[in-house]
C-alpha cells in the first residue's frame, strides 16, 4: 500500500477550494473531473458524508447482514439499485426517498479517491477514479460516516480538533469484534477519535446520540480506553492523520490530560477492514478513508 | 444472589409437565398459576420465547437506543403498549402484529420465575412473580431469546446438547463491549454456549443465520473462543448450568476436542448485565435467565 497518500495534507490551493465546494453536488462534480482529490472533511457543511464499499454480487446478501448485525460501525444507509448500476441508489433510510440522496451520480469517479482491493488484498490506494475496475456484476453499498455530525458538534461550540487544523480524522484498528456475517469473520472495529476536554464529553455523547445513521454516540471515552481498545500508540494512526494537541504537539505528549481526553466513535473503514479480514475472490473497490462520498441530502436529514 | 435457584434441574414431575406445556398460552398460564417455575427449554416447541426487562420510564429511550445499537445480543421485539401496561404490547417486529404476539399476557406472572435489581443490585433471584413490584412507572421490554432456534437446528438433525440433557443453557460473561447507549455503558454481552462437532459448524452457522431477531448466527465458534471471549473457564457458568459431553462429563474435560466444539450466541441476558453495569435508581424487573416469557406467535414467524 503507498503510504504517500495515507497522510492527506491539504495545500492552500485545496483549502482555497474545499471553501468552494459548498453543495453535495459541487464536490462530486469536482471529484469526478479529479479537481478535487483530497479529504472531505469541512467540504460541504451540513451535507451528508458516506463510505463507499462496491463488492461482487455473491458477497451483497452478507454484507447486509454484517451491516444489520453491526449498526455502529456500519449503519447501511443505501446501495445500488440493480447489480452493476453506479448512478441509481436505492435508500435504506426511512426518513430519506432514494431520489433524494444524490442526484447525477457516478460511484466510479465521486469520491475524491478510491482503494482497490483484489481477492481481500488492497492492491491499489488512494486512486483518483476506479471506473476501469467497475463490473455488471458489482453491487455498490453506502453506509454512514460521522464527518456528518461534527457540524452539530461544531454548531453547539465544540470544537473538532481536527477540522480546526485542517487534517483528516485519526482512525485506529480496535479490538472490538465485529458481529460475524457468513464470509465477514474475525474482524474488528475500526473507530475515528476526536479528542475532548473531560467536563464536555457528556454533552458530546448526547448531540451525537441523534446520529443513529452515522455511528451515533461515541462507543468508547477516556485516557484508559486507548490500552481497552487495544491501541498500542495514540500517535500511531491507520488512517487518517496522527492527533495533535491544541498547540501542534503528538496528542500522546498529553498523555492522561483532562483538557485533551480521547473519545472513539465506530467508523465505516470497518467495512474495509471487514473484507480484508475475510477470504473474497474478486474485485472490492471502496473510498480513499476521509475522502467520502458527499450526498445531496444533510446531515439532518437521517435524524 | 442465591445460588439455590441458578443452577435448575428439572425434576421428573417438571419433565412431565413440561410435555404438556405445548403453546405459549398453556405455558403462561402454568407460569402464572406458580404450577410451573422451570426452565422454558423444550417448553412449547417451535414457539418464540422472550427475554423480559421492566424498567424505569426515565430509562426507556436510553433502553431502546441501547438495543437498536446492539441488536445481536439485544434484538428488540416488543414493548408495553403504554408505561404501566403488563398485559398489552407494541411489536417491533414487521412481521408479527402487535395483537399476535401474546393473548391473556400478564408480565407479572406469565414468567416461571423473575429477578429483581433495586438500584442496579440484583436483590432477589428467582421469584415466581413480581406483582407486587410492579408501578404504573415502569415499561416492559421483550428481547429475543436464542431458545427460539434450537428446534430448527433440531430439525436440520443437528442436537442441541443441554436440551437433550434436560438441562439449562450455558451462559457466561464475555468481554466483548456493547456498545454504549446513554445510562447503559460500559457493559458486556453475555453469550449462550452449545458445543458442536466442527464438521457441523458452518451448517450451525448457516441455519442460525436467518433468525435476526432471536439472535441470528454465533458471535464466535472454536476451543480458542474461549480464551479470546475473556471465559477463564468452560466449566464455571454465569448463568445456567454447566456445559456436559455427551457422557455427561464437564465440557473442560475434553479442550480441544473436534467433536465437542464450544458455539457462542449472544444471549439477552446481556440486558441484565446492562443494568447491573448502569447507575440505575429504582426497580428493575426481568425474567430469570432460561426461564423466559413463551409467546403465541411462531419462532419462524420473525423470519
Amino acid at each position: 500500500m503507498s503510504t504517500t497518500v495515507t497522510r492527506l495534507t491539504r495545500s492552500k490551493e485545496a483549502t482555497a477550494l474545499t471553501l468552494r465546494l459548498t453543495t453535495g453536488s459541487l464536490a462530486r462534480q469536482a471529484a469526478r473531473a479529479n479537481e478535487y482529490t483530497n479529504s472531505t472533511s469541512g467540504v460541504a457543511p451540513t451535507y451528508l458524508q458516506a463510505n463507499l464499499l462496491v463488492l461482487p454480487s455473491r458477497y451483497a446478501d452478507d454484507f447486509r447482514n454484517l451491516c444489520a448485525r453491526n449498526p455502529v460501525p456500519c449503519p447501511l444507509i443505501a446501495e445500488s439499485a440493480t447489480p452493476g448500476d453506479f448512478s441509481r441508489l436505492v435508500s435504506h433510510l426511512p426518513s430519506v426517498d432514494s431520489g433524494k440522496l444524490a442526484g447525477s451520480l457516478d460511484l466510479r469517479t465521486d469520491c475524491p479517491r478510491y482503494n482497490v482491493y483484489k481477492d481481500s488484498q488492497l492492491i491499489k490506494a488512494g486512486v483518483p477514479d476506479v471506473a476501469s475496475e467497475w463490473t455488471p456484476d458489482h453491487v455498490a453499498f453506502l453506509v454512514g460516516c460521522s464527518q456528518s455530525f461534527e457540524s452539530a458538534l461544531e454548531r453547539a461550540g465544540l470544537l473538532i480538533r481536527h477540522s480546526v487544523q485542517d487534517r483528516t480524522v485519526p482512525m485506529y484498528r480496535s479490538n472490538i469484534p465485529l458481529n460475524a456475517a457468513g464470509v465477514f469473520s474475525g474482524s474488528t472495529y475500526t473507530v475515528s477519535m476526536r479528542p475532548f476536554p473531560l467536563k464536555d464529553i457528556e454533552r458530546v455523547r448526547s448531540i451525537s446520540r441523534a446520529y443513529h445513521a452515522t455511528h451515533g454516540e461515541p462507543v468508547a471515552w477516556g485516557w484508559d480506553a486507548v490500552a481497552r481498545l487495544g491501541i498500542a500508540d495514540i500517535d500511531q494512526v491507520q488512517w487518517g492523520q496522527p492527533p495533535l494537541t491544541e498547540d501542534g504537539q503528538p496528542l500522546g505528549t498529553v498523555f492522561g490530560d483532562e483538557d485533551n481526553v480521547p473519545v472513539f466513535w465506530g467508523c465505516g473503514v470497518s467495512t474495509q477492514e471487514a473484507v480484508m479480514k475475510a477470504p473474497l475472490e474478486g474485485t472490492v473497490l471502496a473510498h480513499f478513508p476521509g475522502c467520502m462520498l458527499v450526498m445531496d441530502c444533510g446531515e439532518d436529514d437521517v435524524l
